[in-house]
């Protein structure tokens, strides 16, 4: 056999649950789907397809089910924490645990003016993640949100690029940032507010989008990347994804019209400028 | 020649277009989908390629752009509606324009609890739409809107339904009911205001589900769409489609464990009421 | 109240299922979803919540994997007959059954070029379709194909058309047709020999497709629906619905290169055209 | 300023062409899709939004349909070499870049048995890839593919797992295996006549999937790999991930009926098996 099994991992992903919290009149509603992924010993499986170090994907289904019912009710970290925990303890076969939740918004209807109780309707494309990789050796948590559409219709310029002979794109003093948010952040110390941390980031990233002069995607990003690390200090790092829409106006100039506010959107994002900032420990 | 050209159709689908309103600081954008079809005499370009009574649909579009620079900002149902009006006063082989015009939901990012001028995020998967369809001899508009996913987890009941053989359902007094809201309304009139109508057709529709005891999706349904007729006077009647998703309750019994509160939710609407309702007069 | 039930329908979609019959060594595989709806006399579970003439969409779907286990390995029309007349029969309540019937493809994977017992791989993106209606006064069965993707790079014609104020397109002499084809038929009896005939009228519509001079899209729809009709006796009607993409040339001028070969592909389809055609009994 | 740029990259993704070659009345018709990704010194753009040494995406763009019109009709891996090299060379301000090609299938129509010279319909899900990386330092060159779905209905077993308190999974002597097939090889050297080597490789791994007693998911991505490694020497490693369908037999005994026969396909892949096996050198 000339054949060496390298790096391998398995996992269940798209474990998908509703939990509901009957709190008399009011309930709760949570909408999570987790990844649960294994690294180890698993060599023989593959080599031999002895199964005896194996728990079955449909097992780590049951087991995220069952620990949901006492422990899917408060933050998403803390779930993840739990699951971890569990599958590490009673798997020594396993080196490291992976274990992703998503959650999706979901807002209470409005009556008169106040929320009901156990009517709600789907919020947007945004989803809050918590991903929690544990080891003998390490803890890592990170919390992050991804899908949520933003635009900006002033100050985002980009000019002063490189050239080359393949170059048409004019340079625009002020246009139109569409982009999407990924953002993913990493906890310096364990012991955090999840919830209301989560929100204080959300709210620096959204922020900085909205005030500050971009001159570029990358230019934004890290704007948005070293306010969330200055104003929110359990952050050791944090990674985020934009990938850019580049909505273009319609040339209404065969038809002796000037147009400067009908846009075609992108409606595939083609430029994506990715990065992770870390608080620089020297410059403290 | 043995065929004969029956009813028939052609359209220029999926016209996205973002419309920009610079009012000083304040900004406000439109993220609208057109839909343009023609019906008429077009029979010589199907069976002799004789195109000479065929818009080209890439025409259509540049219509939609062009139009869309003066009239894309207040209501859909008045862009529709001049949009339909151009299209059948400049083209005498048509004999009925439909327009249909599909708006996402952006809303502004705040900032220190004020809404922001010039940035925004993506709302969510609901979209109001607007449908015209115009001919010499009538003029219909509709109002609707779509992708509105909901649920309530109270009161909602299906039991005393038939049984045959293959039935295994078991009766539900108290269950989850969660679906996905489309409706589409018509006007008995066309003096309406658009925007305040919709809203109080869509908080109707809404106060509704949350409130009413659901006995089935049918009947949810209709008590949905009589509520609009009877509290909104304009509309004539109301269609509505009703998708279910049926969450599951987890079987953990298996583990020796109670559960009332996690469910797999129905990824898949598989279910599906769908009716229209109409005004009747008879009963005045 | 104020309120009438007008056209109403409930329907389980989307059932989904896998039949295998395992023939010694040789296993043959069918891949299908199916759609069931009712119309018919459910005015009081709209208006009084009174279940008793509801059948369950839970009791369609049992019903279906049921009847699937001995009929679900023949022709999908058969399938689609057997199941409206079980419903039918069952349901006095039930004045009109549909079923629909949509068959993905997979192929043996072929193994020293001979094909594999029980080994298969997903074929294209295209479905074969069947569509069962069926009351006490009539029966109806259409068979179709959908999602079909085809493209002729050469006699492809857009010439003659009609030009206002916001036409900008060139007229083209010879460019490349990129369409979808989706078609459904109807027999004008039953007794047809379902599987080859739907091969003959595929057949011959993608030869017509191949061979035909095209002048716009509405006259390949009509030349493919023609000809389906000429050559095959048992259709009555066929319909079409053709979505056209169109692939632009890019403009590679500015860079002092000509281009007549490299497209950027149309992602969405904008333009489409659709119609019936019927067999001329007059003509005859 | 407390923040620190790490890793960071941008791209141009999902540049889709067509590229078209007449060769007198046989066309040959070429789906490619490409991202390009540039690593290197952009630290002042982000910290300071100077775009001096940013090329922008959109001359990516530019640059990738240039190079399209002379050398992306023959192997992808060649296309990919090529952008690679021109993008390396222009930039002295990237330290590595990586371009993707997918290639989707169209296959030619046939006409009595014969291919057509100029009409094309849709191949599978199925696409090839070719992904280069190019540094001053290091170049590798992968093949794959991916999106090919694959069911066995035979010689699929899971037993001998690890069971704990959850785990409800009966033991399965031999059922069905479904799974989508992803792949990805590097070549041990540079020289590789692609197309033929990219056939040999997909052929060896389908007919490991079709003939080999698979015991795990697990097991049957070792054996195809250690299969691929063996019979393809250019190789040096393959990368494979396996997401797992589990379809399910439907439960008709509540009818009465036995069945075998009538499974619920899985729609959403849960299972995923991923692993990267190399060639031992020791072992040679």
């Amino acid at each position: 056999m000339s054949a060496r099994l390298g790096e391998n991992r398995y996992s269940e992903a798209g474990i998908r649950l509703l939990k509901l919290n009957r709190l008399g009149d009011r309930h709760e509603l949570r909408d999570l789907t987790v990844d649960v992924s294994f690294e180890g010993d698993f060599e023989t499986s593959h080599t031999r397809g002895d199964n005896a170090r194996i728990l079955p994907t449909h097992t780590m289904r049951n087991t995220v089910y069952s620990i949901a019912r006492d422990r899917a009710s408060g933050d998403i970290e803390k779930f993840a924490l739990a699951l971890t925990q569990h599958f590490l303890e009673q798997n020594p076969q396993v080196r490291t645990v992976y274990v992703r939740v998503a959650e999706e918004q979901w807002t209470r209807v409005s009556i008169a003016g106040r929320p009901h109780g156990c009517a709600f309707s789907r919020g947007g494309l945004e989803r809050r993640t918590a991903l929690v990789e544990r080891s003998a050796a390490r803890l890592i948590v990170e919390s992050g949100l991804e899908g949520l559409r933003l635009v900006k219709t002033r100050n985002a310029a980009f000019v002063g690029f490189l050239r080359d002979r393949f170059t048409t794109l004019p340079e625009s003093g002020d246009g139109m940032l569409a982009t999407e948010l990924n953002a993913r952040w990493r906890y310096g110390w364990s012991e955090v507010p999840f919830g209301p941390q989560w929100q204080q980031v959300r709210q620096v990233l959204l922020e900085t989008f909205a005030e500050h002069d971009s001159r570029s995607l990358q230019h934004t990003l890290f704007t948005m990347a070293s306010a969330a690390l200055e104003q929110c200090p359990p952050l050791s790092e944090i990674r985020l994804r934009l990938p850019a829409f580049h909505p273009v106006l319609v040339d209404l100039s065969p038809f002796a019209m000037e147009n400067h506010e009908v846009f075609i959107p992108g409606e595939v994002p083609h430029s994506v400028a990715e990065a992770v900032v870390r608080r620089d420990e020297m410059a403290g």
